[in-house]
């Protein structure tokens, strides 16, 4: 069953009315929970936060700055979310998010891993169905393809 | 007479089809030329962009930096127009605007003042009505708002 653009927005933007970004703790709360979720279940890849390479879920839980980097990362989600309908708007928040990441050197390959990680954690706190799941996987596969677009235009590495 | 927050994003969104981002020629010269109106009215506001005190309008249409900057600003004029209606997403949004220009030790006032010149742009190019306009000055107030709210937050100059 394949969904239109406005259903996958709509499923999306329903999926995080419980994971509302903000300055109350638990908005604060609803970011750094991602990535308690992202170091217990990929520890590996915590060798792209630099002096936060063996930080468990419990040193995210006390850190100020994932509580900061939490709401960035939850409020992007949130954008491409909000955005998807708008197609030309969705593509050039991509690729501005490329343009950021640029200094971390990243696997290419993440980007679309990126969308397993975050419906990792909407799973694990019970606030996700699987049409709303089905619906950020295919967000995220336009949004991993305008991805490796950029990534080639900007003659960085990326996934063919 | 007042307009909903639906109507204000509406309108908004509206006014920016003609003025979309995006990797063509005609998405390129749109963010670029807001810097080319930017700069030729109100040329002393030039001094937050190091290096390019003294460009021209014709300086700024050849400067690659502008092509990028104005895909940037431009970029960030359609989120917040897109997501107006979402009201944490949008407050979060300027929160983390607020944060990213914090380095520019602006001048506070200047994020009110912005959507003057904003509107100014997309009239010069004669794609702005005056129900338009009137929008984008009501979501100007309520982003000028949070931005003094999070400037106080953060112990940062901010307008009283």
């Amino acid at each position: 069953m394949s969904m239109t653009r406005q259903e996958i927005q709509d499923l999306c933007v329903k999926s995080l009315e419980e994971k509302m970004v903000g300055t109350t703790d638990k908005g604060i709360a609803n970011g750094n929970g991602f990535y308690q979720y992202f170091f217990t279940n990929f520890p590996d890849l915590r060798v792209y936060f630099k002096g936060a390479e063996k930080f468990t879920a419990e040193d995210v839980k006390k850190s100020e700055r994932f509580d900061k980097q939490g709401q960035r990362i939850l409020l992007a989600c949130h954008l491409i979310a909000n955005v998807f309908t708008n197609e030309e708007v969705f593509k050039a928040y991509v690729r501005e998010t490329i343009n950021r990441h640029r200094i971390y050197k990243m696997d290419p390959a993440l980007w679309m891993a990126f969308f397993t990680v975050f419906t990792g954690y909407l799973e694990s706190t019970g606030s996700l169905n699987d049409q709303q799941k089905a619906a950020w996987m295919a967000l995220g596969k336009e949004f991993n393809a305008e991805c490796q677009v950029h990534l080639k235009n900007s003659n960085l590495p990326y996934v063919h």
